[in-house]
């Protein structure tokens, strides 16, 4: 996966824009499937619009006398993504106004983007702009806004149920890896590896996209397949030196909450769970909001909300480079996502064969109490909500145990036709 | 409002009376549709009957000399409402088990009653009683029980709904203000303020009654109305010197009890709220009653209940003046009821007519997280309850939010047509 | 209750066995009604099957120069319960891990049985066994299993409505008392007590049964009446010297946990109630479990969890003798059954005929709020959950009071016609 991240982080992957076109291209080539949906500038999403797609040929400051501070073609942080164009000499005090430092990090470039509500702006290092000392400045930004289309990736991997699972990652931050681009490769991995497998029970919709615009103009023009979704995760920041962080759906009682949150500790005991909106906000939020009602929750690696660093060190930045992201993490994420969906997948509800309590020593089950009493008392606990009534997670839930405690009682009752 | 207290405290309002008549009927006169109900003695209302009119013609404690200790011409609180007739010479004895004093306020005569569990009574300040030296007094009550018929006054505020809200306040407290006629006063103001506006949603019923068996004669004889009272507010203890108190009704989650105490903390900040049955108890008790069920808060300004003075100083004594109340507080009262009458005219459903969440900067109603985190938050916070299931009420407890600052919000997307 | 203990406690009542026959018809003598169930050996029960009758000849332990040192016939205890037969010459070594003794009580041989998971095996006092210093020893187990019938004894009290609560005892405890004669005779002792009453509302079945597999057969067997089984309580351990303890069943607010729960601590102000599983397992498992969810709970005297002696001293032991149970806790322990099937005959939906508060004074239940503040309040509170939708036991529990003092109450307003 590093690879593909090498290979594609330092474009610029502007929400609407021809490099953005090209990653996802690029990204198709991957799997054997991926359809790419188009929807051209203007079109309306419920509320919103498609907006049109933005390039920037050039962009530069300079001093009066030639002298070249800052140029686009060294990053594409440079620019305000979605910048008004702009040619002209400008005060120093005017400059200020439109030339965005990052405020922890003296050194970095910060991303910033107007998408809506747009103004002409420049990046840089709190350094750089620190050492601005002359009265005047010439500002180049040679940008445009044309039609387009805005783009979809979607991989489909058809279940045996049209019931559906989306996983969703967003690709529009341009020259930055960990945020966002870590979350599109984990998914896409975890795609293939599903796509190489046997047929699931429920049907996975892979979506990478730009954030929020994108994920409403999918969700906008295919309102059909909405009540089959019945769960979501969102994947982002899960190549850089944090523990797991699950956060849960609008709806916490969901079966997809109850299911990924009791599987998640024995995944990465360093893990830890947070309500909806808790660990840090994404393209889960359209698909919670009203009228969709999908409960998705998000997977991300990203500092608890009291760091002063949250979500991470490097967050929006020129900073966020291959340099913080390994191979060895984002293999270890993509494995939790395909385990979370393991026990997605089957988390079933639990349905008795038998009445009455099981007979246990003769069905080869029983723990001695007098031996393992903690062992027996979780079989009895759990062979006790049997009932049909309660889902596996629901019984780990219930109990405040791993759901994978619970399906290995599950499965021994199922191998043994009781 | 100050001045009709000062034109009707002194009458013997009790509970069947002429001077309650006479006070009913010079309130009708204030607004132009009041509707004077009569249920004539010994009406079967439910598991209670109509009490008779009770008169006092005359009544005195006097020495055998002829020196008059008590006169019912000073106040008519030196007799027990609904005492039985009695003329005769009685031991000092026998007087002090029939002579009621304040247990607290030595120089107040207290408010005794006795509708239905009759008896001979004489009240006094306990100064007085504790000069009484001799060894026999002469008494005479010259009361009498006739038939006569129970009134209870309506005003109709007829709105577009025939869901109705109901404001209730008694009025049969004798020559009392605070208790009972401060609440009958600014239930008649608020009532004459909603026949001056515009139609309302909701219609109100205001009714003036003797308490207890007054909503139960109301009541039995309109069954039909009850399916229709979504819900109701008590008014009494209106112009004393206290912060307003909001007590829930039986039914605490019910959408007057959420829409009335969300709304509360913003109209006056030293106010509180507590549950059902824990303010004071009063006529609302017949509305939450079993075979009612109608949500009735009720509002008060009463001391917090471990005050030894609680409710309040002059409760139920001969010391409840109009010394004890302001114009002032009366109209601050009258303006929270009404405000509380505007919230409950807002709490409506809120119904999305978006999907996913809505593209704020398009439609002008961005809050930025950078400059106002806590704005931004809110705003999402209400935005994504607005889904046709909560009411402005749900989303206002649910977030512990005012009931105002949700329907700032909402009313800002409804401008807009989302 | 004593007498029956004395005669039948030292019979060899294993499961399934010839002494558990002659004990169970003895108690069918007392009755006029009980039906013995026989169920085969071998027949199965949903999971389970009838194990065989288990019969013991003979059994001892002998040094080799023929001194006895363990005799079957001194205590049947001395065999495992379910012992395979065995005859042979053993090391110390090899006796010692078929040798069970009690683990904390030096003097007591212990109660061991291996039902399904089989082995031969005696018991001895830790006392005894220290003393085995030869080198080898002749074990002699002169054991059976052959087809025979496991029993079940039923009594029948009809009562109007079909619906019916159960109450089950197990007496397959060979040579023990207070586990479990002590229930038996309690539970027997009650449905006499019910049989020579008048006809109660609810059936009641009251089972004499060999633990677990005796409730299983029973069940499985009588699918039919179990979705009108809405109440059960299981009786053990009455006559030892403990509070009574009443373990809630596996659905808490179930009528039969509500009313039972709210009607002990009037009954014996010693007691205390537990959760589910919280007190002792025993056959309300099989009726609590998945498939059946009859809410059945537990009458027991124990100790508290965490007491180093529960569930009592003597339990599982030879030292669980007539010596420790008395007729006065067992007459105790009865006239606390009978007293709870009392509120639970009770225990109907309160339907209010009245409407509002009732006129209390006018029905001569009024409580005077400045005599008895506490009994005015309590009366009111009761009064207005009396609404069709809240059992007495509702009330009990929603107010956190006596199951009693509710029906006092209720009964008044009945007697009322209110």
């Amino acid at each position: 996966m590093l690879d593909l991240i090498e290979e594609l982080w330092f474009l610029k992957r502007d929400i609407v824009s021809d490099d953005f076109d090209r990653a996802l291209y690029r990204l198709a080539g991957e799997v054997p499937n991926m359809k790419i949906h188009q929807y051209p500038t203007g079109e309306p999403c419920w509320t919103w619009r498609i907006p049109e797609k933005w390039t920037c040929h050039e962009a530069y400051l300079e001093t009066l006398d030639g002298r070249r501070l800052i140029d686009y073609g060294d990053n594409p942080l440079h620019v305000v993504s979605y910048s008004l164009p702009y040619e002209g000499v400008v005060t120093r005090q005017e400059l200020m106004e439109h030339l965005h430092v990052h405020p922890r990090m003296p050194d970095a470039i910060p991303f910033v983007f107007k998408y809506y509500d747009r103004d002409w702006g420049l990046c840089a290092s709190q350094t750089l702009r620190d050492s601005l000392n002359e009265e005047r400045y010439r500002v180049v930004i040679r940008s445009d806004f044309k039609p387009g289309t805005l783009k979809v990736g979607e991989v489909v991997v058809q279940g045996e149920s049209q019931k559906t699972f989306v996983i969703v990652a967003h690709l529009c931050h341009p020259a930055m890896v960990n945020d966002d681009l870590s979350g599109v490769v984990v998914g896409l991995g975890a795609a293939k590896a599903l796509l190489a497998g046997s047929q699931p029970y429920y049907t996975y919709r892979f979506l990478i996209l730009p954030e929020t615009i994108g994920s409403v103009a999918y969700l906008s023009h295919n309102e059909a397949l909405i009540p089959d979704m019945v769960g979501g995760l969102f994947l982002e920041m899960l190549g850089n030196d944090q523990p797991h962080a699950l956060q849960g759906s609008y709806m916490p009682s969901s079966q997809a909450d109850r299911c990924l949150v009791s599987a998640l500790g024995v995944l990465d005991p360093d893990s830890y769970c947070s309500p909806y909106r808790q660990v840090i906000n994404n393209d889960e939020r359209q698909f919670n909001a009203p009228g969709v009602r999908i409960p998705m929750l998000s997977l991300s690696r990203v500092e608890r909300r009291s760091s002063p660093t949250w979500p991470y060190p490097e967050y929006h930045s020129s900073l966020d480079t291959p340099a913080i992201v390994t191979q060895e993490r984002l293999e270890a994420s993509k494995g939790i996502v395909l385990e979370l969906i393991r026990s997605w997948e089957r988390n079933q509800y639990v349905v008795n064969k038998f009445k009455g309590e099981i007979f246990c020593s003769g069905h080869g089950i029983w723990i001695d109490y007098r031996t393992n009493p903690e062992g027996h008392r979780r079989l009895f606990e759990i062979m006790e909500r049997c009932d049909g009534e309660h889902s596996v997670a629901d019984i780990a839930v219930e109990l405040n145990i791993p759901f994978q405690a619970v399906w290995e009682v599950v499965e021994k009752l199922h191998s043994k036709d009781l």
